[in-house]
């Protein structure tokens, strides 16, 4: 078997080397070392059988493709909202149904996979399995009361929507968002009781409001008495901790006598600001706290699967000597973990590793190996240019180097950011006007040279090489603009108008050529790449936005069809469908598209209540009937958010430049 | 004169002890010691004249009588805007001028006291000096023009008030707000950069906005044409990273198509969430930064004052040895430094830093000394309760010690937080009702008996200590409660009827006795005690805001009297004093008191703005005349909020949680 495996290795001194040494690095031997490696470069803590047929089912497991369709069939599943009643584009109930039994049977049959590589008794202690098997059967049983429902005509409620981002948190690969996950919930004990003292202040805050105002026979603006019962001052208060009412529930009492001012400065230095950056305090300390914990166990468990893999590979040169691993078996094992690893990374990472140059290395720099294949390396081949290669005459000939240093020098940039400038002005102008539409050729043109003439003086694989982002972004901007220019003047010519979708799309590329100035301001680029660093972390958070989801459906199955966004003449008159929203402030703002009547809007609709302004008017859908149940809803979604939400958005750069 | 001061001392045995020591610890020599010795203990960096004179008048500069005098003049100084044209209590012009000119007086004497202090070159090289010379002469300057100018007649401003919270910054005792001030300037070339970013970004997205809507001719809600204009989309965008006019500036874009809420989505992603929290993390690492570096310096000067007085005091036992400070030499020093130290606390110390009883100490203890000074001994003296020794068979008798026993259990504590709970129902309820108002007596005289017992079963003085936050807390809110009652009423009997201000005033007081609750939860008491702890930081930061009082001067001058509150029976229809707001959002918000008439005014306008909802509204003064000017200085006061303000609010419990 060793020979076996041999033969697909080109060298055959590798093949004498190794079945001289004994013939220890087995295939067997070497895929589970392989695997303990790559779980320990990515940070897998998954406790699998270690005979050799689980051992290749789990490799099959960790294969990119196998988990990118569970993605793909979890988007799906998620994406079923659209098109689900109340829906956006409406599908029959048959086919969303169809696709959903799809994709819970391609969550099923992960499933199985993975209760295949593991021991029985650790996949039935793992609350992850459980949840997912329970989230995919009351979906199974919701389909078919719903569809029983649905066939004797009566009214459903398909609940189990609700349970599908749950799914996203629970799959294996989920390990980023349950560690998310996890840190919030580490620090909900604190927040509750920062969460508890807050309450109470306000608590206190509207009993001493009510003492004053309540024989004062104050009117607010709209003539209504002001602060007179005690749970109205609760909720009107708790809204000015969000700041969404500030001066205007202060001003009668202000006009009153300004020293009730006082009342509501101290109340907002108290409430928002002392208590909200304590929340703040409290979130980004335990977060520290936990992060630290967290780090400190995956680094042990990294060691740990690391001396496994030592422990299958090793071998004692003499007797009584430290077990070593030989170079052979290393670079073995080094292809079989990273297939794609060059040959100048493999030698590079081995030098490292034996530094004295023995041919083989003991366990400390053998547990090295997880960290060193994490670390990006990037060969800068000095290749010359092609054109070189095919007419070295040419390209070397004065003039031809003569371009190529006017390419790169400064003064070059410089001439392409004053060209940005001027195009920054004439995308100003009214592009109506003939001079300013055909400007916008000589622009294309000018950047299109651009791009070429760089080709030219720089070696073209280098510079679309993976780092460059910079250059990747300006072409792929330019020749869209080009592409979406040509696509509108040949519109234009045959209908003799532009379509507004096509110029909205030539715009947007315009202005995003702008974008590339950032790039040639070296303190600018480098705040860009941090924020391009940070941003898979801030993703992961980002991914709580299936909290949302949840919000979306429970609102969607409560509230829809309540608020319709109707065409009016008169915008100030309408009452958005619903005659008890005749005269309310959601009305006359206009703010009857804000609805939860399909999952698009309902989604803006929770994005606006996140920027908290104007919330209050938001969830006044109806100053009777639907108020209570709103409230209630968006008081949760206040509450979750101020909890989990802002605190992260703000945290986590903080944490991270702290770190840094 | 080494006796001359022994004879201060009243034992003998020093005096012996001390005149056999060479007679080494000289008068001279210990006061300069204890100078340095303070300094270090304070952390003061003034370089003074080590002369004998020089010394005894630093000693009388560092004393509290005229630093708290300083404080005092300069509030006075301050609190001239009260009085001075635009007056919230108006005051002839000749009064002010004459206070003024003793706080100037006093400011010089307390220059000129300093110069003595410090070598001349030393006093005309800081900045410091020259500032508050600069200062007092231009106010001269500024009050005689400002008198001469109103004798004749003749309009006049008095714009050297904007000079006088430079005052509080540059005295010497300033220190902790120059370091506030330091470490804000040491942000601001990364918060600039960041803030350049972040306006590029702005312009962009207006940009991109201008093409996207100028075509569409959308309307707002009140029927004006949406986004035509770059300055005002720029405006607008603006207005929208802080949040001010979140769902109101996107409705009409959206009403027309779902799509562009993705674009006001990217927007408030980037420049509200990604760019603030970029803010906040580059002012809180560079704080951070600053902070240790600050410390760092402090600790080398503290350092170098004690090897300092180390070196004064020193001497050497043997030929060669290392110096060393006695122990008698050491007890004189510390009885200088701190006068009101006990002797078991001084023995303490000592014991400390003698750590092998050997009669002295080397350099390395003595150093120690101002750290050791900074830390807070709490003297526990178990003394008996005063009714025992005066009464020990009444005390000590069983039913007396049945009573001590059953304050001290818990169900106490447990039965007056239940009386507090049903005390909060009873002031919900209306206390016109008879039985209400007089169950106020009933709970005043239960929390007196509880105080009463309290100070029966525990022994006074320590019940008042000074760490005994809560205790003073409730007595004294119990007696000004009882008090107010009983004022209330005397009057309520003797007039028939209630003054409202009275009954505020007792009402409140009611209110605060009900915050005891959190003192009997531990949990509480413990963030509580953390927020207490923090707070001086907090207030150094807090007195940041003689920004406000800079902005609040410069308003005055320009808006005085532009708008003004008019009691109106229909506030729908005011026009605050000025035809030009008929009609605008200001007018009809009934925000007409929001305005720079007088001191108050400006402030709570000036908070109103800090907390930022409706800004814009509130700077809509006027739709033309006022609003340039008001627009740029709320937009300077927007830019101060954004950068300094917002963020240290919540820097300063973040950074301090992380280091606790």
């Amino acid at each position: 078997m060793c020979i076996q495996m041999l033969l697909k290795t080109d060298r055959v001194c590798v093949c004498v080397c190794v079945c001289v040494c004994v013939c220890v690095c087995v295939l067997q031997d070497l895929d589970l070392a392989a695997v303990y490696v790559s779980d320990a470069q990515y940070n897998r803590n998954i406790f699998f059988d270690t005979s050799p047929q689980a051992v290749r089912l789990y490799l099959l497991y960790n294969h990119w493709v196998p988990q990118v369709l569970l993605y793909v069939f979890i988007l799906v599943d998620l994406c079923l909202a659209i098109f689900e009643d109340p829906a956006v584009v409406p599908l029959p109930v048959w086919a969303t149904m169809l696709v959903e039994l799809i994709c819970l049977s391609a969550f099923t049959t992960r499933l199985v996979h993975y209760a295949k590589v593991i021991p029985r008794d650790k996949f039935w202690k793992d609350p992850k399995n459980i949840c997912i098997i329970v989230i995919v059967l009351l979906s199974l049983l919701d389909m078919m009361i719903y569809g029983a429902l649905k066939a004797t005509d009566h009214n459903a409620v398909r609940w189990s929507r609700v349970l599908r981002p749950l799914l996203l948190v629970n799959v294996t690969e989920g390990r980023q968002l349950r560690r998310a996950f996890r840190s919030i919930r580490n620090a909900l004990p604190q927040i509750f009781l920062v969460f508890l003292l807050f309450i109470f202040s306000v608590l206190m805050f509207s009993l001493m409001a009510l003492k004053l105002f309540v024989k004062r026979d104050l009117k607010t603006t709209e003539g209504e008495p002001y602060f007179t019962h005690y749970l109205d001052i609760v909720f009107d208060l708790y809204v000015l901790v969000t700041t969404a009412n500030s001066p205007d529930v202060m001003m009668p009492a202000y006009n009153a006598n300004f020293f009730f001012a006082i009342f509501f400065f101290l109340y907002i230095l108290v409430n928002t600001y002392i208590f909200m950056s304590v929340f703040l305090a409290v979130v980004y300390n335990s977060y520290k706290k936990y992060l630290k914990e967290e780090v400190r166990q995956l680094v042990r468990a990294k060691r740990h699967k690391m001396a496994r893999a030592f422990a299958v590979l090793q071998e004692r040169r003499e007797e009584g000597a430290e077990p070593v691993v030989t170079r052979d078996c290393w670079n073995q094992l080094v292809r079989l973990v990273q297939s794609d690893i060059s040959t100048a990374h493999r030698e590079l990472l081995w030098s490292v590793s034996d530094d004295k140059n023995q041919g083989y290395i003991g366990k400390l720099a053998f547990v090295q190996l997880a960290d060193l294949l994490n670390i990006q390396v990037i060969t800068m081949k000095s290749r010359p240019h092609p054109l070189q290669t095919l007419c070295p005459a040419l390209y070397l000939s004065p003039p031809s180097r003569l371009l190529c240093r006017v390419v790169q020098h400064r003064a070059f940039v410089i001439a392409f950011d004053l060209i940005i400038l001027v195009n920054a002005v004439f995308i100003g102008l009214d592009e109506e006007d003939p001079v300013i539409g055909n400007s916008e050729w000589v622009f294309l043109a000018l950047y299109m040279l651009e791009i070429l003439l760089k080709l030219y003086a720089f070696e073209p694989r280098a510079f679309f090489s993976r780092h460059n982002f910079w250059n990747w972004f300006d072409t792929i901007i330019v020749i869209s603009a080009l592409i979406a220019t040509i696509v509108n003047t040949a519109v234009e010519s045959s209908l003799h108008y532009s379509p507004r979708e096509i110029l909205d799309i030539v715009f947007v590329l315009r202005v995003l050529r702008l974008i590339r100035v950032v790039d040639s301001i070296k303190r600018f680029r480098t705040i860009i790449n941090t924020l391009i660093r940070i941003g898979p972390t801030i993703l992961t958070f980002g991914q709580l936005i299936v909290i949302y989801y949840i919000f979306a459906m429970v609102g969607m199955e409560l509230f829809k069809g309540k608020v319709r966004y109707v065409e009016s003449s008169d915008p100030q008159q309408t009452d958005c469908g619903n005659p008890l929203l005749k005269d309310s402030a959601f009305a006359n703002r206009n703010y009857c598209k804000n609805n939860f009547n399909d999952v698009v809007s309902s989604f803006i609709l929770l994005m606006e209540l996140t920027v908290v302004n104007q919330w209050h008017d938001i969830l006044y859908l109806s100053p009777t009937a639907t108020r209570l149940g709103y409230t209630q809803n968006t008081q949760k979604a206040m509450c979750l958010r101020v909890a989990p939400c802002q605190p992260s958005i703000h945290f986590v750069p903080v944490s991270l430049t702290a770190c840094c």
